[in-house]
């Protein structure tokens, strides 16, 4: 890891070691997605088992798959491996659970009651990549918080062949229907709907570049679907002083880093030394690793950032913004004050990533490539939207009626003040 | 108005009259606002003075307002109106203070706090149209919200000149910069910045075609800025049995059709008889309005829908999802649960559009075109987001750490997995 005095770099430098690399030119994955999108729109179901055979190489003759089977995955799976998915499943609902929204509801004027109220979106599809790493985390993370939301219809797509734990999670939250198709195909069956994939308003879950680009292009078409985000490679920044262990350190920086070749890893700490001592470890434990392939191309780009103190460390964790950031530091807590952007911060030598990835509670899908500036990490309130009521009495309207008038004849709007106007009159004749 | 008995219509002629216009091919708009927006990239202040002449006809020197005009528009304002602003500006501040997100703290499980806590967005941009009707209500709608989130940086920007009361009331709600500035050019300033207008995160606020496209193209940018929602036409449904008063109705039918030709008008009524009386009185008070001639053009292709029963009213606006939806019933609350998508809900005779768009304290800027569907009512949370904590203690940690590993494992995330397990080795050996 390339090891960066922060004092000693100019303004310019400052900026450019927080740039993330730019993501690559699409214009050949556009282009396959925009000719997936469109057979499967014309297709339906014979497209998605054609690019089955094709991407996954499995040969299937519905897409649907019976509650049977789903049931039966549950059977496969190991003992110990089912009582830690309850014990997250557990925690997250509790999380997901303490954000149910409660109603707001007021008189802004006497006889003007204002309302703010939350309606669950009714159809949601979430999306669970395949491959190496079948990730039946994903599902408690998407499918808690849409069954506590109240959401009507919840359907889950993931590629041929579906593994037993991504069955098992799904039947666990509740989830309707489950669909075995993947990539930017299931996407567009999701968002426009087949013979045997119902139709949703809105698209959750990860995924490679293909996912990526099938869901920016159907929620671009007011026809498709909305998204929760637009996912980036996976990022950490952990900050850590002279009481920070090297070890655990390493150890978080590389959980970030086996995630793929892209992912962004960062450490702020206080002196050469103790940068040293990290990127020794970082050595060390990478040559143990499954992934160490992977993890290795990773960190070959990833920087430890030497600050002056922790007012500085904050103040470059603020400007990179990062998806995790985490804390170990002798007192983290006093940190949290100044944290401007984070997706999900690791307070402590015992809050590794790892914890929230899986089972504090908190939700793993959260913003990257800066986006925690504007973004949410994913919540309950993704699952539904909000709506205002008001309603006035007789009263409350002769309160505001005269004023309202006013306001709309100053912005040149006659029916709105005609509106009212006859109301007024109508009121006075009684 | 057309005037349709929906138990008459077939399956796709149901769908069919509920479907919004398509939006116009904006092939040339496109191009258009991408060289401005390119322009306002190299040249800064001085592309944006010479769009100033261009597109508004008005020659100005420099880009900011000084806080001294600001001051001075105050005076040029009618006491009778700054009255009515006020009345506004206080109903719309009640109404969104209550929306202060109260942080969620809990612990999941015993020695694992888990936190949902929000942060500012830190600078946000305010756009105001200019044109024949100044939208000052608009300034208070997204001003208000953004100095109660906490924004650090509150900046507005609206075509030369900019009206009176816009200035007021951008005084009034504590903006920190005014730019006179307007159209695709405003956005890139806001979005990239210039020499002197401050770039912010992100962009609020209506505008035109060019507006709206201008929008989209800096939100799809990842060095641009985030947007509040993509604007299409503005839209009410109402609803009304025998009960309703048809002169009310139509007034209120009326205050959406003077927004323009485009916009979209809907009643759904329980008989052809109350169909007729509403729109007798839709022609007669349209012979009086000021922007008749844009009325007369939204009511055209507007439709009178005559429902068997209020359930069939529901079940037809919850298909439609519409921005605005007014309830003139003999017991409107009645309805409130079976509404499904809606941006805001008028209940009751004395509850007519305006009162929400002006001074009831509920925001007016809402999705439209079906996107209540998915997207909230602007709200408070929108000039936020929302970052998750977590922190273990030890035996938080130890009550976690062997299920994480066992979960960790099976997704085959080794990193994951040695990260918990170095930290429970060395917790047994001290």
């Amino acid at each position: 890891m390339e090891i960066l005095i922060y004092e000693n770099l100019n303004q310019i430098q400052k900026k450019e070691i927080l740039r993330r690399p730019a993501v690559k030119a699409k214009d050949e994955i556009s282009k396959i997605v925009e000719e997936i999108i469109q057979d499967v729109k014309k297709r339906g179901d014979e497209a998605l088992i054609e690019q089955a055979l094709k991407f996954d190489k499995v040969t299937i003759s519905s897409i649907k798959i019976s509650q049977d089977s789903i049931k039966n995955a549950s059977k496969r799976i190991d003992k110990e491996l089912k009582k830690a998915i309850k014990l997250a499943f557990e925690n997250i609902k509790k999380f997901h659970e303490a954000q149910i929204f409660k109603k707001i509801k007021l008189e802004t004027t006497k006889g003007v009651k204002c309302e703010l109220l939350t309606r669950p979106i009714e159809k949601v599809g979430l999306y669970i990549p395949g491959g190496l790493a079948p990730l039946f985390s994903t599902v408690l993370m998407l499918a808690i918080p849409a069954k506590i939301a109240g959401c009507e219809k919840i359907v889950l797509a993931s590629p041929a062949k579906i593994n037993d734990a991504v069955l098992f999670c799904a039947n666990l939250c509740g989830v309707d229907e489950v669909y075995q198709m993947g990539g930017a195909g299931a996407i567009a069956a999701l968002a426009y709907g087949t013979q045997s994939v119902e139709k949703v308003d809105k698209i959750f879950g990860p995924g490679n570049a293909f996912v990526t680009e099938a869901k920016a292009r159907v929620s671009a078409d007011i026809e498709g679907a909305d998204i929760d985000m637009q996912a980036g490679p996976s990022e950490v920044l952990v900050i850590a002083d002279e009481y920070a262990n090297a070890q655990f350190v390493a150890s978080d920086l590389l959980s970030q880093a086996e995630h793929g070749a892209d992912s962004q890893v960062l450490l702020v700490c206080l002196s050469e030394n103790f940068a040293q001592k990290v990127n020794d470890e970082v050595q060390k434990q990478l040559e143990n690793l499954a992934r160490k392939e992977l993890a290795s191309q990773s960190i070959v780009h990833s920087k430890i950032i030497v600050a002056k103190n922790l007012e500085q460390s904050l103040e470059i964790s603020n400007a990179y913004a990062p998806e995790h950031l985490i804390i170990q530091t002798q007192k983290p807590r006093e940190l949290l004050s100044g944290i401007k952007h984070a997706g999900s911060v690791f307070l402590g030598a015992y809050s590794p990533e790892s914890m929230g990835d899986y089972a504090s509670g908190t939700n793993h899908v959260l913003p990257t490539y800066g986006l925690t500036k504007t973004h949410s990490s994913l919540n309950l309130a993704d699952f539904s939207k909000k709506m205002t009521v008001q309603e006035l009495s007789v009263k409350g309207f002769k309160r505001l009626g005269k004023s309202v008038a006013i306001l709309a004849a100053a912005e040149a709007l006659d029916a709105h003040k005609n509106a009212v106007e006859l109301r007024l009159k109508s009121l006075k004749e009684k």
